[in-house]
């Protein structure tokens, strides 16, 4: 039986695929597929995903270069998340950090936050100035 | 500034919830959170999801005693998913394996899958016969 007959996509087509670094473990940032988009994942061996603000495929780092080669893909037993280890170019975090995840909370009372990693490149360094 | 302010829940008031074990880096399952839920988890240090499909809080492990005991909690630089680092007590998934993640592809073409890991308690045994 293939996967694709487990997963459960939402009303509007899509699935969340949760991103992490094999090498490391880290949990690089969530995104969303649809059927298409994980097929093309599929099929290229790097991530590509379905952008809901745009509308539009895109291939994670077709215009920073920080692509994601795909190492493995596993799904839950709800059928209604991914979870994809890749090997990340570069810093997955369009804002330059290596993770997305690159703030935690150390207060639990109050909320407050830090950042945890240092930004390894600013935005305009990865995409230029606009 | 509290991390609340930079949270971005969607049109159900809902974020989702990345749960990852923080001793071995495994990322254990998704579910989602509502605000009055992830107020519940800060304050008691127990993840305290929102039910899509029975409109109410659950503390994961009310039941079957598997609770997560929170040791840090990430947000990513949309705003729009958390990342939670726990200790797990007993089995993550409802189906009795560690983690919800048990199947993964071995055939990208075909979508062939295989489980990955043992499944250490049956449902049965988890919440006993139904």
């Amino acid at each position: 039986m293939s996967f694709y007959e487990k997963l459960k996509f939402n009303a509007d087509g899509l699935i969340p695929a949760i991103i992490q670094e094999q090498s490391t473990g880290r949990v690089l940032m969530l995104a969303w597929m649809n059927r298409a988009s994980l097929e093309k994942t599929m099929a290229t061996g790097r991530t590509v995903f379905w952008s809901r603000s745009r509308q539009t495929f895109w291939m994670k780092g077709e215009t920073s270069g920080h692509v994601q080669a795909v190492k493995e893909v596993a799904f839950d037993c709800d059928g209604d998340t991914l979870l994809i280890q890749v090997e990340q170019i570069g810093a997955a975090c369009h804002e330059g950090y290596h993770s997305c995840f690159f703030r935690s909370v150390v207060d639990p009372g109050t909320g407050a936050y830090h950042v945890t990693e240092k930004q390894s490149q600013t935005p305009e360094e990865i995409y230029g100035k606009k």
